[in-house]
């Protein structure tokens, strides 16, 4: 797989995530080795950390080191994890690459990947109530906007509409409703929790991240259609065109190509205007949204 | 099936247990009201509602009303129904019922199914975030003990060992550590929250409060072994002799019949001696650890 570089910070703070992911699964008492194997397999050696990079992009741009986000960055990074080896069961997507490597399921057992997503999903809220140094009151508020984004007000809900979609076609309405839950809930998190994390942030500091994280999140799915059909199996780690042979809801089924290509651009434009109250310390997010429609995987 | 009282709370307390439960899974604004609906199916309208009930126990045992412990109580209850959805699923113990119902990837689909046990995790931790009038501290240690009582070093490791026990022998010992993981953790867990929301419990009353708890857990799962063999389908809600006919480890097959009933008595003893330090505060926990050995569901 290419490894286009997202931004600056995703090549100086990757080393730091994979290594605080590694030691938050690494607990050598724990009593299912095989069950703790299954949860490394499928969290490290991967992945763009779009979300923890966010969450310390969006520190950054309220004036604070990057790291100040790394906690809650990286239990969003748990909770998508735990996400994808559940929406890769047979019973739901059934798929059996992801990021060029076999699925959970396909690795280990249907069994051990049902587990492995669960003890994910509790780690990430382990971590918010015991990693990192934090005021009580700022762990709590970081418990309530990860639960509520990760549940069935956001991303499990968005899950289930997917999966109540297939073979439909959906007004784009509807198919922004869907996304916003599905990916955009734990994006739009990741952003509201690097805010919080620094604890420092004013509402309209906050409003302002929050509208871009709100465009970011729809913009960085409708790449991800783009790429289904555009990409190569080789390049996005998973077989070409899956989602429209498997009559999923799309943005190009619903608005084109060259109207998606259209609506991405004005979802950027969104997300990067959204910054213009801050200065030059929100050039990582800047980067970040730029990274987006230019994406190849 | 029949209904024993557990004990005085349970009578007591079961309509505002499941009226609290109800009400968090009334969410008329979510997204996906199927995968609502299949939340509500899995929780509400049946159960022992045991971990709440062990909650409120305990905060009485230390003098405060039992409706201090509902909500980390009432959390508890729903990590444990989403590790029964999971339990029961295809991949795992593939059970067609449960408390004589059909279990949830029966009466809705597979998908459904794991959603719905993902977002009853993800609720759990919500409201231990935000429901009832708890401190900050209190709400992260809360958070604490759940996460670690819930994850792969407590319930979902000991599924992960379980699922890798079949058909082999286990020691006494080995049984042991499976069970303390796969049920004695939220038990023993419902107890300390309970202490924990009472804000007031000293050192030495909680090290009781667990002895008791690691005790009552361990005859909690040695009696569902013998109902297993000695109970009929519709006293205890699934097929009588399941765990054996699975060739799961089990007490009397490690200790024979006459062998578990005394184990299960000394467990019981261990859990009345170590409330010895508590005075008639302590009768419904008492009580509890005398329907755990005579229930027949």
């Amino acid at each position: 797989m290419s490894s286009q570089p997202m931004s600056e910070l995703q090549v100086q703070w990757r080393t730091v995530i994979e290594a605080t992911l590694d030691r938050w699964l690494d607990d050598p008492e724990g009593p299912a080795p095989r069950l703790q194997e299954a949860m490394r397999y499928a969290v490290l050696g991967g992945g763009k950390r779009i979300r923890p990079i966010l969450a310390m992009a969006s520190a950054m741009t309220i004036g604070h080191p990057p790291d100040t986000a790394l906690v809650p960055g990286c239990a969003v990074e748990l909770i998508h994890a735990y996400s994808l080896i559940h929406d890769d069961l047979p019973a739901m997507d059934d798929d059996a690459l992801r990021r060029g490597k076999p699925t959970v399921h396909v690795a280990y057992d249907e069994a051990t990947a049902i587990l492995a997503g669960d003890a994910l999903q509790t780690l990430a809220f382990e971590v918010i109530g015991s990693e990192g140094d934090y005021s009580a009151p700022t762990r709590v508020r970081m418990l309530q906007i990860l639960s509520r984004a990760s549940g069935q007000a956001g991303m499990v809900g968005g899950q289930a509409i997917d999966l109540g979609s297939v073979g439909q076609s959906l007004s784009l309405e509807d198919l922004q409703r869907m996304h916003r839950c599905k990916t955009g809930a734990l994006i739009e998190a990741s952003i509201s929790l690097g805010a919080l994390a620094a604890e420092s942030a004013d509402e309209a500091q906050i409003a302002a991240l929050r509208s871009y994280g709100r465009a970011l999140g729809l913009a960085f799915q409708v790449q991800d259609d783009l790429l289904d059909i555009e990409g190569a199996t080789d390049t996005i780690g998973k077989p070409q065109g899956s989602d429209a042979a498997r009559n999923k809801p799309t943005y190009p089924a619903c608005l084109g190509i060259d109207g998606t290509r259209d609506h991405l651009r004005s979802l950027q434009e969104q997300a990067v205007s959204a910054l213009a109250v801050f200065g030059r310390s929100a050039d990582p997010l800047r980067q970040i949204a730029d990274f987006v429609v230019t994406r190849t995987h």
